[in-house]
């Protein structure tokens, strides 16, 4: 193996489960005789803080570029090119750990790739652990189970499987953590709206999507009290209005995810925002509806539109 | 887990690591109850029959195409979708298991990938036999073992790891058999060219690459006498000269490779045909050069001719 240094990051706009997978992802390789630096190419959310704060880490350090210190890297949570590194073609990537599809990725050589299904990155580090027979610090296995927390939303999204369960279960105990409890706590800290501006919360988790010849916008916040949000709604829906103008957006959709009731809020806007009333059977009052036990973009909302949007 | 009929495969012309490894991984998802047929897209060659005849096992079942049978289907040994099912794009992948480089390769949802930068497929099969405690036959034993000894020509190959040669030594043992007896049987058996035709050695294994502003082409034939080969050059020679004129080729390039001497006898024709020259350190006398050690196309061909070839 290289003795030069090898950085390992998740992606852009990281949040819980990216930040800790490259910290623990480090962990396990530097206990392996590996020198490896875990950093991160944006901003430390409120969430992910409380998380680092519970177990006494550091943040990863930010880098710009990874290019310049280093040639070869390790991507966690990720491996689209666009959603990694800005200059991630002038290094080698030698080892990829995620739990997404694989999209827009392409290396010269062979290199060593881990993808599971599962719901989180940690849950599969924590097989890697075992599999090297590797020791798991309590801090470590705090990230680790916060990863797995905030991906699953406490185990209520669909896309927490029971092999995240199990992890959770497991590394919970290693943390000397109460799962539930601190959980609440954590999510807690990341879903407070109140303190941000509606620019800020309309760019906290956004993404673009192409569904059938439209071009459409989904963003998702997670609040502990919809109000945050609701008692702004006209400002919000001004600035989704002006987004829509600005990129010729079919529709900009905002879920607004209640962490403790499960449900979500969701407004939209935009010449094709009816589509949202075949796709979740609601109907739109001001252009607004709720969506009873929704709180994945990725599996329950995306999915909807889509089939509406492409029928359309 | 689906209980719908999923296939498995290989890369098209398959070779023995291709045919083996499907049958191999369709064995280990069968003892996890999953209903997983191994198929094959390809002629079996000679090495690989007599791979099959030794630990009687049938070889997979011939297909054209995958979709008419099967919605999911599992790689192995490949990933990039010229070399897989024609109709790729019909199906799911839901499951890779690779030691090659990542290319062409894109799924709509996440699934289960491992590569692992190793020289053969069935030395990842063994870990995940040992990682799900899976039983190992003697027959599927027999199967990785001899996969592994043809992908790298006896531990020969300088894509050949440790972790080959030690799961190489685990398999022989549980197959019960000499690996370096049986493995030169065996590839012997693949290497029977005197009963092949001029056009048939040229294609048994000839790839395409770009390199610079030209297409080339490199061959490779194993032999364990390389007169099977060279008594008929100036046939040879005709074919890859045809070659060269009809796809404008910078050269056509024959690696016969002695599988008992582990050198290989170059032969190369076209415009840039001095190429080899400088690449491998080697004077070309009537187009024809030895190549001491060399037994990779991809580790020890194809990269010295790039380099000159992108100077050139």
């Amino acid at each position: 193996m290289s003795q030069e240094k090898m950085l390992v990051f998740g992606h852009q706009s990281p949040d819980t489960d990216t930040i800790c997978s490259a910290l623990v992802y480090a962990d396990l390789k530097q206990q392996q005789g590996e020198n490896v630096e875990a950093v991160r190419l944006g901003e430390v959310g409120a969430e992910t803080q409380f998380a680092l704060d519970a177990f006494s880490v550091k943040a990863p350090r930010f880098v710009e570029k990874v290019a310049p210190e280093a040639k070869e890297v390790i991507l966690v949570d990720h491996n689209e090119k666009q959603q990694s590194a800005p200059d991630i073609d002038d290094v080698t990537v030698v080892e990829v750990i995620d739990h997404h599809r694989i999209a827009n990725f392409e290396t010269e050589g062979p290199l060593y790739y881990r993808a599971e299904p599962v719901g989180c990155t940690a849950t599969i580090l924590l097989k890697l652990f075992k599999e090297k027979d590797a020791t798991i610090s309590k801090a470590t296995a705090g990230l680790m189970l916060s990863s797995i927390i905030s991906d699953s939303l406490l185990f209520k999204s669909p896309t927490c499987t029971d092999e995240d369960i199990q992890a959770a279960k497991e590394l919970a105990e290693i943390a000397e953590t109460d799962a539930e409890q601190y959980g609440l706590e954590m999510l807690k800290a990341g879903a407070d709206m109140s303190s941000k501006s509606v620019d800020e919360l309309l760019m906290l988790d956004a993404k673009e999507f192409t569904m059938g010849d439209h071009t459409v916008k989904i963003a998702q916040v997670n609040v502990v009290d919809t109000a945050d949000v609701l008692d702004r709604k006209s400002e919000v829906e001004t600035a989704m209005n002006e987004a829509v103008k600005a990129n010729n957006y079919g529709f900009f959709a905002l879920a607004v995810t209640d962490i403790l009731t499960n449900n979500s809020v969701l407004l939209i806007t935009g010449e094709k925002a009816a589509a949202a009333e075949q796709a979740f059977n609601v109907t739109l009052d001001d252009h607004q509806a709720l969506l009873e036990g929704v709180v994945s973009r990725k599996k329950q909302i995306v999915p909807p539109l889509t089939n509406v949007m492409i029928g359309a």
